[in-house]
């Protein structure tokens, strides 16, 4: 077991905190894309070295390349699926399912890491500190007292709001099934239908969606006040209709894929942390 | 819908409670087999008025009569059954499944309000006090600093760390799933499995088990200092070898139906909250 | 140094548990007044051996005899100041001053433990804790969201209100000094000023006073709803004034000295954790 | 009384919502030294018109001339003073004593409104989350689970302890009163003596400075990990020896003066509530 080697290859500086973390588990872990740190000359030589191969979430920005940007290469998606075989594992954020097949075919088993619901659980928090550096770098009032709307009550929804109830910040929610609206109310957090967005008049200072869905049109801006942040964290499709955004003049900030940005030793950490247990079960670490 | 009549049928105090909040939910609500209030004089006056007909939780508690412990009378459970009609609506917890399908059969819907998921977390608080209330009893220190054990990461055991943790107490939880270890870390609560239990030793001032399961045998005891106090929380099967802490001297208390002994008119009023958005749906209310 | 012994005279069993305490610091201590664990024969014999004693919380009762409610016997506390001498340290809680003025005459040092201000800051959070048990045991509805009044914000409103308000209370505290609301506000407590009390209409569940000086009369109480429920943990004079309460008919429960009741081994370490900095400052400890 | 008019002279943002704070309190509010949303052509015309002068903080930045960084002209402070009279009232933060003096031999009544307690308490809260947002943006990792340092326990250390605890820190205080401990302690977070930094060895990712006065010289630094991030709140002569911290490499970040950059609008709101009171007892408002 002790002569298994953990590739991390490609990637930011997540990935090179997430093979940090490795090591600290006293994993023998090599690094491959990252110019001052490669362990090896090639991508052949370093993915037959490697029992575990961890691949950056995203996976790929275009579909064809390694996502590596501080590597001067290119590395060819294509060229790393022609080097799986049985004996390696190959784990990733975001892999498209042309990666999946081809690697399946070849006899390697694969994991995409960001599918993990712990995963989105662990991410949640650096994503809600994501959030609340914006509210204070936005706002010229503080998080506390300041009052928040939060669209969707998933994972990112319900730290969020914990985190910014905590801070002191009157909290509501938008939700639409009732054992939400019952979760809500056991924390102190007030609850609405997404149709009294309609129907009502709020004076959120703020409004931050995490619905990846359209959830905010133009009639749900006609209940806010002109002075409401919108803040978008969720990817596309996105939850705020930003045209209808933009032509009521709100302002908008989009803050998506925070926890890279915002905590990249954290946010490498929580994929070694997910991954961990997988790496066990398969007899890959003690 | 002005002329709907709902009838509290059985109960305890918590059933009184729960007419008074729908009282205040501008209802026209009637009650019968509580002695003093009641507006009728047989069962089949009160369920011929009637167009929703609210039943205690547990409906029965001997599989034959009426849970209603403040009527001097008896009422069986067959001659409710027998007054079912196609333009009857039926609530009630706990239902045995024989009064379901003959209740069904006649054409009347029912609906047990003790299966939705949303009673189970708002209840989760009034037995997260409960628990409050025994370890504030039963141990000579306080719940601030004390070392606090839960099994169990379900509704009970996620609203009843974050209680805990709230008033200042070391939390840690036993659980099994990855995102529930993520959740608690999140929350800053310790995580620990199951398989801990056995191996390694705890300086726990209290267990306390949220999981109808059996999870702390004799081997799991004896990982537990002597003056740990044992409180159940779940009901039969029950979490905690009863015989087995019995043996090794640990004290053991009893917690369970906690809501309606805590805070019966909370615990009222959570049916109350609980099935209205139904009786909306249904066309009974606004 | 290390031949230095404690001697704790006297007391309940947080007295015992003072002594377990000092005990795990690795000192000497010794107990009398308490049957089953005395040390000694004597009152004599005991003081003789000791450097330091320590008396209980309160010394005495009746201002003649010595609180030891676990002795069969009787020790007038002039007997004990007959034993005072220069090289004996004393300490006990809410001495009468003839007692400090006799002891002081025949050279002893002493400290009134009670008079410390981190022993009140300490004491604070058993305190809360005995409301917490009190509120859920006297009133149908869990602290989640109750509305509760506090008269006072010294040190015991302060923790008071942050462990209700972390419990989801709804939580008003009535104060007077600016810093005090300033202070609340910070901390998302609704505040308001003692007259308020007697021109608004307020819809508490419970008022609990922590003020020792009459603030709660008849004018104030005709401002609550009549199902309010009044905790008095001030002891005499009291802030409420139970006459009028009982002609308005408000239930009023009269929760004082509650640390050692609510917590005693917690109450004993409290004192325990107060005096050792002064042991270590006159040299007694390390 | 509705005839009073309230001059907000001089100042920055803060100023301005400082103005329309006032006025949502249906107060006669005018501005000078603003240029756009001047009332006045001159000082002597601006002072003639008002019964009370807000100045801003701090009064003046080089002891001459006023503070006002939205103005294109420049005002002495001395023509100020030559404007008082008995019936004027002036505030402002920081004042120079040499101000005070003439202010009052002119008959006019004064008042700092920085040293008002309750003002040190309210901006605790956006100083607060000054840190946060600097600890966010300077740290590779979240604030949750970070270990972070704190010096000094006073209004600031106060809630900024808390506001590091509720986002799921790691908070330890440096301290000295017997009383701050047992704050700290009632509150969860952990403490230390000043002299353990110079003895033991910690790991703290972050150290956050609250006092004025040095405290944190070379040998304290030798006690950190040289990737500890420091953070200096507190104004001169500051606590932190920014020499020492060069010399050993430290990254240092001077955070001071949070409110009025972190949070105008609240930061104003904070004089305003601050300073009615006094307006109020002094028959100047209702």
């Amino acid at each position: 077991m002790k002569d298994n080697v953990f590739l991390i290859l490609g990637g930011d500086d997540r990935s090179l905190y997430l093979g940090e973390y490795l090591e600290k588990q006293a994993l023998k872990v090599c690094y491959y894309a990252f110019n001052q740190t490669d362990c090896f000359s090639t991508l052949k030589d370093a993915i037959a070295e490697a029992s575990c191969i961890i691949l950056p979430l995203p996976l790929t920005r275009d579909r064809v390349t390694l996502n590596a940007p501080l590597y001067d290469g290119t590395i060819l998606i294509s060229d790393i699926c022609a080097l799986a075989s049985a004996d390696k594992i190959f784990f990733g954020g975001q892999l498209p399912v042309s990666f999946c097949e081809e690697i399946t075919e070849r006899g390697s088993y694969f994991c995409d890491y960001f599918e993990l619901e712990e995963l989105a659980i662990y991410n949640a928090v650096p994503t809600a500190e994501g959030v609340v550096q914006v509210l204070i770098e936005s706002l010229p009032i503080t998080i506390h007292r300041m009052k928040c709307a939060i669209t969707g009550y998933g994972k990112v929804g319900k730290i969020l709001a914990l985190t910014l109830r905590n801070l002191g910040a009157d909290v509501t929610i938008f939700a639409r099934k009732p054992s939400d609206f019952a979760d809500a109310y056991a924390k102190g957090i007030r609850t609405n239908e997404y149709e009294d967005l309609v129907h009502e008049h709020f004076d959120f200072d703020a409004l931050i969606n995490t619905v990846p869905a359209k959830v905010i049109g133009a009639r749900e801006l006609s209940s806010l006040k002109p002075e409401c942040v919108l803040i978008e964290t969720a990817s596309s499709p996105f939850g705020i209709d930003f045209q209808a955004a933009k032509e009521k003049a709100f302002e908008v900030i989009k803050a998506s894929s925070l926890p890279g940005k915002v905590a990249p030793k954290t946010a490498g950490e929580i994929i070694g942390r997910s991954i961990l247990p997988i790496l066990k079960s398969r007899g890959l670490t003690d």
